[in-house]
This record gives structure tokens, C-alpha cells and sequence, in this order.
């Protein structure tokens, strides 16, 4: 059975030494120093390991069943949640007004990818009541907020979001989920929703479903759409539970992974829903917390990664085949453990290097959502939303690659169910699809926020990065080279590429779009690299100072020069594809795919 | 349901426009004109896609039980199997001397590749046949072809390979399992033996295993392993089943994929052998018939990556999403087609130009079997040594990569069951691991075939590709720009990264051992560049004689483009990881890797 062991060291390492939090001029974020932040991950590790991580293969053997309308979870999950909500972790990060704790984003996104890595699939739970929370806190009105937030705080109550119906998912202007208007002032749901991750289960009292319909008078296309909270029990004035609403869980999905968690049909059938926010703006509505949900899922992508990644060096530390080219490591045993052997070490090297700097990537995202929304930074603000969908996009992705690279190190083991491998690789790869496929984030990425405001996030970023390295220049000639002019390369082919686009774009926005997914990896690697930069720098500077764990801050240097020497090259071949255009991408016509059939 | 249809007129372009068979100098091949080969797959075919592809998914869903040491295939399995057997088409390109058809490798492969597309896990029961038909063809006594040969050739009886063991699987030389002579010749084979496919199923009458084991004065490591012939019933001399042997399946492995096969635990009980060839030559015997099955496995990686290509393409053409942002495609409908969207167009043209490609590689190297087999060329037999791991390593690699792309042409589709993509995929990724991991590919292609008789058949495939840009250049000048300026430059790389290795691999191997992963990669994209060009080349000649189906042709061409302009690229990337030689992959010690944890 896997194992997980919470990497405590390395988010403290970057809570502090990198992104200096307890310094940063963000309100809540002076009570975060290094007792306090470890305090909180400590405790959050132990619950992962001990509790939430060996359930993990139950979840997935068990999965979710659907009977008379009841939908039960997996044993034990039940105990861990009421475990998780007795911890108090399902308010970190929530309003105290409604009986949250009121931390940063950033605590609760060290303490989600933990939870995320030790069971994906149960954690979800609580995820999905987070977003609905988070929709609710912005666009309801005070009575909506009194009288849901406090119980989806606590995760007594669960929530959800119902977007995707059978004959549409990315293109929501096709939805026909109808409300009419009652005299009461409610309305009446009537429609079929399909994936609504969390839909119906038996770890709540109540399940608060936010659905997108369509009012009688609804504009065509996504300008028609409005957004309601539909609770399974309609909620008295005392707060307690009244009659139940008419709606049901029609089926479970079979699906590849997360099977844990229970993806369900919904069925409204003239249910009772309450308008959220103005009528036709329930688009604006769900995409306002849009950032936030896709860095969480860009955060559960390297999470699986991570707990891959701790098995898989598990094995090669253990596993005995064969000798070190250079002579035996081990002779008094009857091979060496395969870690000695360097292609073993590149797909570690390639596992370790990603995950180290996907973090790195997502705490910094979080530390600018916490700027936005706490101090007000409009520039963090702007930042984060054009690095959101690469966050996304390129996190999952990669973390995806890499939890197959982890079930490659073991061998014909990691294709068995029983050493867990498998699982993350299934479970990792839901993450390249929901909260928008990655084709989506690229499209978002190069047809939104690129040309958004003239293009000033992308020219901040760039000023960002020359900053950063005319700044930290000319100090240290290994560092320069190491790192440095590495990352001055990168950032040159992601220039160029933006610049293709400008030229080539504006004529004919297929020469843009056909480039999209390339830019948005050129993208994620040049993320990276000043990830990597940044923290080799911090270690570098704890190695001078004699302070920390000079092992850790060694490894963590030249795991950054692997990066550099390693991943950032591809840009290069990024960029040779953006550049090609979108020639070779259209040159067929739809009839020409399937020319080779008989 | 995913559907299946047989890729005919691709495989005849490849045999007739590109391989040339009918016109090749090699034994067998006169007979293999187009009205011959086109009838061939055209059943092979028909039996593909109405009989073992609806039986894919039930495989799935069903996989294989053990109960009381009796293994039972999936419903449907064994009729499919006795059709299978009915047509001939186990016997092939089996020896006419114990009743096969003497058809070329190249046929079967075409034929091999359709039955693996339609269901690779039932497949497999007639591919380990052959490959123990295979060795004990080459390596067994007069007498032992007699008994086991005739009904291996038509299925009557299974076959199996009995390598791994639990604590060893590609350390060979640690096995455990023992052979102790018997007076009468025969041997008693004591022993548990792991991930054995097909070990023990209930669609044959006998089960002949191939046993690695070690004789009691056995030299220690892989030197002193020898082969048995095992079978589950012992034949008596007029050919009729004796006794049971004693060997039975112990346990069935619990998988991610391929669960229509039987993988099993085999205990060798002191069960009755036969010693196959000469005492301590048993790995030389396996390693005889390794290219024939590595090549196998390559085209099973492709193979799943084709159909999945299939499904996704019949997605995007149906699946309505979106506009076309030149403007609607199906202004009738409410939305358009998604294969209008330049990044699906992106995705599916990266399946695309993989899987033809792909064909074209692998078929060329049956041809090369052919060659070496037929027609002694040792040339021939010489080059596709050198190719196979790459053929084995790049081609599953891709082939699960391109599934996984498949899969996310379907969105959130292509995660639920019911529409099978997920299946392709968790099936492709057995392709990467067995048969030799592709770290052991790559180990072998850079360790092994470089520099064997002093690198000579990395020479000879420079010379090929230097040959064929000379011959082919200065007559059209669009098709030397686009296709042999693209494929110069990258085989200056593969011979950029084969001179770092001579320079930096002589002193310390590592630096060569840690950028064979690259290596593999880097070739493949230039052995697929010279497919694709060898295609266009075909496809344009065909286009100004005005022969065929222009649209084909065209769509060749356009595919081909589309290969040099974005897949070639990724070799400069290969190159400058391989260039930055084993310093960062081997700087970590082995209790660094782990130094981010708690």
C-alpha cells in the first residue's frame, strides 16, 4: 500500500525562506511565522497520513454506490470527515462573520495539498463546498448568507456547482435548464445536469446546489444565463431543515478515477431555487471564482505528483537489480537498490524537479490571490488571473506526466492495483479535464487574458522577470550561469512568441489559437525557472549564512539546476511550434482526418 | 461504445506506395501483390471489427476470475478465439512445415496490428503463443517441434514466457527457480514465477510454458539460466494429453489494464521439463526472439493510440461546441462541430501524424525482419537491432501519450467508461513496461547497439539518411524545404548527441547512460521524420501521375507537414538535455531525494 509523508520542510522552506511571508505587507499574513505556519502544516500532515491517506485505496476499490436515491460514500469516509470538520479544516480560510478562521489563502492551499495528496477524491468533498461557499460570500445577498455560510463553513452542510448538461459542457450559452418565476419570489428549476462532482451523498445533513438555468426571457447564449441556490432541504426561517426539494440523483458515473467521490446525474424536477445576484449575470457570477478553483486544481495535478513521487523513490531505494556502472554500491547484497542507475535517477530527477517547482508556483499564486483580495493589490490582482490558467493548464499536465513517470520507475509493480500507483495516475488525470480542459486554459490564456487591458499583465510580467534578473545579476558568476541565463532564455522565447502572435494574429486569429496550448507550456516553463531561480537563490543565501539544513538547501540547488539544465531547453522546441503557424494545424479539411480508414 | 475501423487503405498505401513489397528482392514477397494483400486485410479486417472490437469493453468490465485453479476468460472470449483459429490467422506467418501459411512478418504485422487495436487483451493470448512458438522453433530439438509446434501453430494449445520472479524481474541473473535432473533426461522445476500473461485461461486444451531456471551447478547471474519446456500437460508420444504437470496458477493479478488477460502467479511444483537447447544458454534463446517481440509491443503501443485516434476524431466531428472563429461552420445548428477549434485541430493532427507515422516505422522494420529472415540479409538484420529498442520504447511511449491526447479530445467524456477512451489508455500503458521497460530500451539501444562491431550500424544509418536526402533533393524544391531540410537538421542532432556520448561516455559512462532516455526519443523523431518523408514522397508521385485517391494523398502530404513542422523540433531539446551530460542527473545522493519531507 502507498505511504505519504507530509513535505512539512519544503513548504516551510517557501512560506519563509522564498516568499517571506510573515514580512509581506498583507493583512493576517504578520501571524505567519515560522512556528505558527508549521504549527498548522504539522497537524494538517499528521490527519493526511494518518487518517485521510489510507482510505485513499478504499475510496477507489469501493467507490460511491447509488441506491433508492441514496448515494453512499466508501467506509470510513464518513468518520474521516467528521474528523476533518471536528479539526476546524474546512474554515481555514473562510469569513469569520460566518465562523470561519479567517487565515491567508495561502495556509489553506499548504494544508488542501496535503489532503489532496493523501486522498483526492474524499478531499473534493470539502473542496466543492469551498467554491459554492465562495459564490455564495460574493454574489448572495445578506439573507443567503445567513443562512447557508455558517453550515457550509462547518461542512455540515455541502455544496455544489452544476454547470455541464448532456449536450454541452465548455459551451454553457447551449444550457436549457429553465427557472420560472413563481409569486413567491422563487423559482422553479426544471432541467438535467451531468458531472456534478459531490451531488448526493451521506457526509451531510444538506447539500446546497448553485445550477445555472435559464430564465422565460433569457438573451440567447451565455448573456441568458442565471444562477440559483437550490438546497436538497429547503431551509425554515428557524434555520432548520424543511421539506425536501424536488430534485434527485439520477446515476453515478463509471469512471476512471476518483472514484471515491461521487459524480453524479441531477435531476430538477420544478425544484425550489432562489436567484443569486442579478438575473443573466450567473456567468459572471461563477467565473468571479473561477481563480480560485483552477489554482486548486492546478494544485491537486502536482499533489498527485508529489505522493507518486514519494513511492516511487520509495522503490528505487529498496528495489535490487542489477549494479552501478561505476561498481557495486551495495556488494554485500545480491544487487543494488536501481536508484544507482542514472536513467532511474533522470525520471526521479524529472518527478522531483516538477513537483519542488509546482509548488513554489502555486504558493506564490496563492500569495498573490491574498494581495488581491486582502490588501487590495490590483496589480497581484491582474497577475494572477493571467497566470491562472497556466497554473492550471501546465501543473496539471505535467502532474499528470509525472505521476506516470513515478508508476514507471516501478516497473511491471507500478502497474499493479496494489502498489497504488495506478490510482494516482487515474486520478491525476480528471485534473487536465474539469474546471475547463486544458484546451480551454490555453484558449482563456492566449484569447483572453494575453490582449486583456492592451496587454498590460503580460508586459508586467515580463518587467518582472528582467527585474528579477538585473536585480540578482553579476553577484555570484555560477548562479548567473546556472540559473540566470537560463531563465533570460526562456523568457526571449516566450517574448517571440508573444510576438508572434501580435504579428500573425490580428490578421488571422488561427495563427494565435493553433499556438495556444504550446504557449501555455512555453509559459508554465518559464514560471518554473523563475521558481527554481528564486529558490536556489533563498538556499543559497541560507548555505552562506550557515543557516537551516545545508543538505536540504544543497539538493534544493542542484534540483533547480536540473530544472534549469533539463526542462527550461524546452521552450525552444515550444516556440518552433507556435511559430509554424496555423498552416500545418488547418490544412485539413474535417473529411481528410479519417483518409486512411478502408 | 468505441467503434473500430480497419486502417486498409493507409496499410496498402504503406505496402504498395512506400515498402514497394511486390517489387522487393526477398523470398515470399513476389506473392504479395495488392489484390492479395488487400483481400487479407480486408478479412483480417472484417474479423476485427465486428468480432473481437464489441468484445474490447466486455474484457474490461469482466476481466479474468480464478476459481479452484481454474482460470475463466471473459464472456465471449473463447468463440472469438475458435473464429480466430478457424480463419488461420494464428498460423500465418508460422513455418509450412508444422502447418503454417509461410506468409512474410510484415503480413502478420499488418493483421497484428488490427486485432490489437480491436482488443489488445485477447490478443495477447495468440502473441505469446507465437513468441514461445517462436523459440522453440529456433532454439528447440527436432523432437520438440514435432510434439508442441503443429498445435502452437493453431492455438490448439497456448504458450507462455516464465521469466520474472518476485524479487527480480529485469536482474534476471538473480533467479531462483530450480531445475534438478532427472534420470530419464527430463528435469524437476521447482519455482514461482510472476507476471506471467496468459499463464493459465480456459480457451486451449494445453498450456506449453517456457521456464527460465537454473541447473544445480548453474554459473551464478544471468550466464547460468537455462530454458525448459513446461507444459501444463505432458504430451505422450502418440501426441495425445498425458498427465497434469505439476504447475498450476496461484493468483491473478489485479490491474490497471489489459484485464481481459490473464497475468498469473505460476508455482512450479517439482513439475516436469524439458530442457530446451544447451545447458546455460537459456537467456541467448529468450534474447533470439526479442525483436520480433519488442517490435510486437511497439506496434501495441500504436495500435491503441489508432484507435483511439478513431474515437476521438468521430467526437470532434459530432460533438457541437462553440463557434469557428472565421466564423460558423453549421450556422443551421446551434453550435458548430469542435473540430473546428484550432486546438482540437492541434490535438487530432498530433494523433494523427503520430499513429501514420508510426505504422510506417514499424512496418518498415517487419520488412527489415523479413530481409534478415528470408533473404539473409545481415545488413538488414544488423539495422533493425539497432532499431528495435527504439522501435519498442519511442513507439509505446507516443502511442500512450497519444491516447492520452485522444482522451481529451472527449472532454469530460473521455473520462467515464462508457465511452472506452479511458480504456485505450489504461491498456496502452502496459506497452511502456513490459517486454522490457523503456528505461531498459534505452539502455540497451545506448549501452548494447551503439557500439556494437564498433558502432557500425549507427553508421549505416547515417549513411541510409544521408543517402536518401541526396537522392531526393533538388527536384522540388517545396517538398526539400519542407521535408528533407527539416530531417537533415534533425539527424544532425542524433549525430550531435552519438558524438557527445563518444566523447563524454568513454570516460564515465553515466554521461552517456543518462541521456539515453533522450536518445531513444531523438531517434525515433528522426526515424518517424524519414517515414514522413518517405511518405510524401510516395503520396506526391502518386499526386502528379494522378493515381489514387488525390484527397489521401493530399491528407499524407498535409499530415506529413505537419510531422516536420511540430514534432520535429523536439530534437533540439533532446539534444541539449543529452548535452548537459550526467551532472545534474547524478548530483543528488540517493538520501537527498527525499529531503523535502518532514
Amino acid at each position: 500500500m502507498p505511504t505519504y509523508t507530509p513535505p512539512t520542510k519544503d513548504m516551510q522552506f517557501l512560506l519563509h525562506d522564498v516568499l517571506k511571508v510573515a514580512e509581506a505587507d498583507i493583512p493576517g499574513y504578520d501571524e505567519l511565522d515560522r512556528a505558527f505556519t508549521g504549527a498548522v502544516l504539522e497537524e494538517a500532515g499528521k490527519l493526511s497520513a494518518e487518517v485521510l491517506a489510507p482510505l485513499n485505496p478504499v475510496g477507489d476499490r469501493q467507490g460511491c454506490t447509488l441506491e433508492n436515491g441514496v448515494v453512499r460514500t466508501p467506509e470510513g469516509f464518513k468518520d474521516a470527515f467528521d474528523q476533518v470538520r471536528a479539526g476546524g479544516w474546512t474554515a481555514l480560510d473562510c469569513d469569520p462573520e460566518y465562523g470561519g478562521q479567517g487565515l491567508p489563502y495561502l495556509v489553506s492551499t499548504a494544508v488542501g495539498e496535503m489532503f489532496s495528496s493523501a486522498n483526492m477524491a474524499f478531499n473534493m468533498y470539502q473542496g466543492l463546498t469551498h467554491g459554492a461557499y465562495n459564490t455564495i460570500h460574493a454574489h448572495g445577498s445578506e439573507e443567503q448568507k445567513r443562512t447557508y455560510l455558517p453550515r457550509m463553513v462547518t461542512c455540515e452542510w455541502g455544496g455544489t456547482m452544476n454547470l455541464t448538461e448532456p449536450h454541452c459542457g465548455t459551451d454553457l450559452g447551449l444550457i436549457r435548464t429553465k427557472a420560472e418565476p413563481q409569486d413567491d419570489g422563487t423559482y422553479r428549476i426544471t432541467g438535467q445536469k451531468i458531472w456534478i462532482s459531490a451531488g448526493e451523498h451521506d457526509m451531510v445533513d444538506n447539500i446546497i446546489h448553485l445550477v445555472l438555468a435559464k430564465l422565460p426571457d433569457a438573451p440567447e447564449g451565455t448573456k441568458g444565463i442565471s444562477l440559483f441556490i437550490v438546497p436538497k432541504f429547503l431551509v425554515n426561517a428557524d434555520g432548520s431543515l424543511g421539506d425536501r426539494n424536488a430534485l434527485s440523483c439520477g446515476g453515478l458515473e463509471d469512471k476512471m478515477g476518483i472514484h471515491g467521490n461521487a459524480t453524479c446525474v441531477m435531476n430538477y424536477d420544478g425544484a425550489t431555487g432562489y436567484l443569486v445576484g442579478e438575473p443573466h449575470k450567473g456567468m459572471r457570477a461563477m467565473f468571479t471564482m473561477m481563480n480560485e478553483a483552477r489554482l486548486g486544481v492546478g494544485l491537486q495535478g502536482y499533489a498527485q505528483a508529489e505522493v507518486a513521487y514519494q513511492n516511487a523513490l520509495g522503490f528505487a531505494l529498496e528495489r535490487l537489480q542489477g549494479r552501478d556502472v561505476t561498481g557495486p554500491k551495495a556488494p554485500e547484497k545480491p544487487a543494488d537498490p536501481i536508484i544507482v542507475h542514472p536513467d532511474v535517477r533522470r525520471n526521479l530527477m524529472d518527478q522531483k524537479a516538477f513537483v519542488e517547482g509546482a509548488r513554489a508556483f502555486t504558493f506564490w499564486g496563492a500569495r498573490m490571490i491574498d494581495a488581491g483580495h486582502r490588501a487590495g493589490d490590483a496589480e497581484a490582482e491582474q497577475m494572477i488571473s493571467l497566470l491562472t490558467p497556466v497554473i492550471k493548464g501546465f501543473l496539471t499536465d505535467k502532474g499528470f506526466e509525472t505521476t506516470v513517470l513515478a508508476q514507471q520507475t516501478l516497473g511491471g509493480s507500478g502497474f499493479t492495483r496494489e502498489w497504488g500507483l495506478e490510482q494516482f495516475v487515474r486520478d491525476a488525470r480528471i485534473t487536465m479535464i474539469y474546471e475547463g480542459t486544458n484546451g480551454i486554459q490555453s484558449l482563456d490564456l492566449v484569447g483572453r487574458k494575453l490582449g486583456q487591458d492592451g496587454g498590460k499583465a503580460i508586459m508586467a510580467f515580463f518587467d518582472m522577470i528582467k527585474a528579477y534578473i538585473k536585480e540578482n545579476s553579476g553577484a555570484d558568476e555560477v548562479f548567473d550561469q546556472q540559473f540566470l541565463d537560463p531563465l533570460k532564455a526562456a523568457s526571449k522565447d516566450l517574448q517571440a512568441a508573444g510576438t508572434y502572435f501580435m504579428q500573425h494574429g490580428m490578421k488571422a486569429p488561427e495563427n494565435a489559437l493553433a499556438g495556444s496550448y504550446d504557449f501555455m507550456h512555453l509559459f508554465g516553463h518559464v514560471c518554473l525557472g523563475l521558481m527554481w531561480a528564486r529558490m536556489a537563490d533563498a538556499a543559497r543565501t541560507n548555505l552562506a549564512a550557515g543557516a537551516g539544513d545545508a543538505a536540504f538547501h544543497e539538493a534544493k540547488l542542484a534540483t533547480g539546476r536540473y530544472y534549469m539544465a533539463r526542462h527550461l531547453p524546452m521552450t525552444a522546441t515550444h516556440l518552433a511550434r507556435i511559430q509554424s503557424g496555423a498552416g500545418p494545424v488547418m490544412a485539413l479539411a474535417p473529411d481528410q482526418f479519417a483518409a486512411g480508414a478502408a
